[in-house]
């Protein structure tokens, strides 16, 4: 009689390059509510970079996803029961439900459910441009990168979820925004649809020399802020390009996800040229969330903050979406539609 | 009648090392004094790593040192003819002389003489702790690090004028110094004298992993914060025991001063660590002088900040003792006497 709920749980640690036999879907009943609990059903899961780094054991920013245990992810849903005052059924949320399409959550905890407005915003946006990926584009660029009027910032990845919000905030702070990204619809879209002044396409350059030069007529007064999401030969290119007391935000390194070496060729040019470089995990940093949504929420909402989402259908997809994400198949924001 | 000042001139341009060649000795007739300029005698040259990155044509922080003119140095003397009401014939002043053993300047500008107390300071040492170098630790510890009482601040290039002054500050704050020098007298001297808690032989380890395990050993809460004197294989080691949210002040990157690669091996550890990296210039940061020099000279002037000096004799040597110091042969502060 028990509704039941599908769940994708980590079945093993990749070794290099994950597949999808790293994962294992399985069925189990819904419990019945206690006291104190919410049921949420979960509409949209969001696919993130990080999750990749969970999957593996080493040393990292965050415990690591132990096995056989619901991945973790971001998910926006709906309550369809609720045993908790400060929820009724109906409400829009978004949490940290998992690669699963119901989640118990005990919601007296603060902070596990959060309500959102679905008036304005879509609800998958709060996945989005208006959730974590969005306020980690606001962090980097509000935070670190700080840009003047007039200062080029430069993102890699800037079709996606992160990227895009990056550049077109830069924009309204009066910067120029050039994007990385890897192919020529990504670029035409980075441009013609988030706003950015050029857009680079790292697959027609083979080395750092050729991006380099590539950098160089796009931001012909230098770099003054990068955002950087890839790692490897395009963070090597944009040093070799980047101005004096200029800002690097590293927030992903994809490039060395599957441990390969990523070496910075010339560390020395953080000297020569002053640079401030700073690693941040935006979940670290939750007393901003409040003014970064608040600006975020606003650009979506009166259009000016665009953004694309590429929607797999159904949990059992979650996988193969996941590892396309990985390999930049994506165009923007990776959501799975739960229903 | 006229003295004879004799200079040495950046004679050519080093192809990797630089040798005694790239220097030139000559003699000229110290000019008359004219209205508003002093002449100084000097009696310190200051021998510095920064000379190096000088001597090359290519991009630096700095412009390059033009050929067939006089080294670019710091230096402290004594007024002896002055033609300006700021300065007496007896002054001691410390300024930017030169490789030279008079100079003639124009005192009206400001800032290019200053008058120096030397009744609890010696004069060689505004060429050290209470100059620039002192100045330099000082700024990329209290403003880039900026350690809190039980962190853990590693630095390299331990016994020299800037890590000790590092060190030693450190400590000050209540941290824990842990220094990285060559060779067992200057890691002695480092611990002993200068009241480091700790000091590691860099030639004792031959790879990262023996000189990351040998940090670790001293180092058993991890490394907070690290002051970046040399690079290469040793900001490697130190990077793989760097706390979460550690600091690195990047001050110098003598590894790489001759045009050797040196590639940061993992600088994904960046983002794993939420590391922040920062690159300075001294010079660049002239507001904070001040107040660097008023806990430098206190400290000095009451025996709590510690300092050695390697003082070569006759402006002749200055280009044997400056690629001296650049091999580390150096103990501490490097000058050259001359008179």
């Amino acid at each position: 009689m028990s509704t039941m709920n599908r769940q994708i749980l980590l079945a093993s640690r990749p070794t290099g390059e994950p597949g999808t036999d790293n994962f294992k879907l399985v069925s189990t009943p819904v419990p019945a509510v206690a006291d104190g609990q919410v049921l949420v059903r979960n509409h949209y899961l969001s696919l993130d970079p990080y999750m990749r780094g969970r999957m593996n054991e080493g040393k990292s920013y965050a415990t690591p996803q132990p096995l056989n245990e619901v991945m973790i992810g971001g998910t926006v849903g709906e309550v369809v029961e609720s045993r908790n005052a400060h929820f009724a059924v109906g409400d829009k949320v978004v949490g940290m439900g998992g690669w699963q399409e119901y989640q118990l959550v005990d919601a007296s905890q603060r902070g596990v459910l959060q309500k959102v407005d679905t008036t304005h915003v879509p609800l998958s946006a709060y996945l989005g441009a208006v959730g974590m990926p969005g306020v980690t584009g606001w962090y980097g660029l509000a935070k670190i990168i700080d840009p003047k009027p007039g200062e080029t910032v430069v993102v890699s990845a800037a079709s996606g979820a992160v990227g895009g919000a990056v550049g077109q905030l830069a924009k309204v702070r009066g910067a120029r925004a050039v994007g990385i990204a890897g192919g020529a619809d990504k670029c035409r879209y980075v441009v013609e649809e988030l706003g950015f002044d050029a857009c680079i396409d790292y697959k027609q350059h083979g080395d750092v020399k050729s991006l380099s030069a590539a950098l160089k007529a796009e931001c012909p007064d230098g770099i003054d802020g990068y955002f950087e999401n890839v790692g490897g030969m395009i963070l090597d290119a944009v040093m070799h390009r980047a101005n004096p007391f200029s800002r690097v935000a590293m927030c992903g390194m994809i490039a060395g996800y599957n441990g390969e070496p990523i070496p910075m060729s010339a560390p020395q040019l953080i000297l020569v040229n002053r640079m401030k470089i700073e690693g941040f995990i935006v979940s670290e940093h939750m007393a901003v969330w409040p003014e970064a949504l608040k600006e975020l929420g606003t650009l979506v909402a009166t259009g000016k903050l665009k953004y694309r989402e590429s929607v797999a259908q159904g949990l059992e997809s979650a996988p193969e979406a996941f590892l396309g994400l990985l390999k930049g198949r994506n165009f923007g924001k990776q959501l799975v539609k739960l229903i």
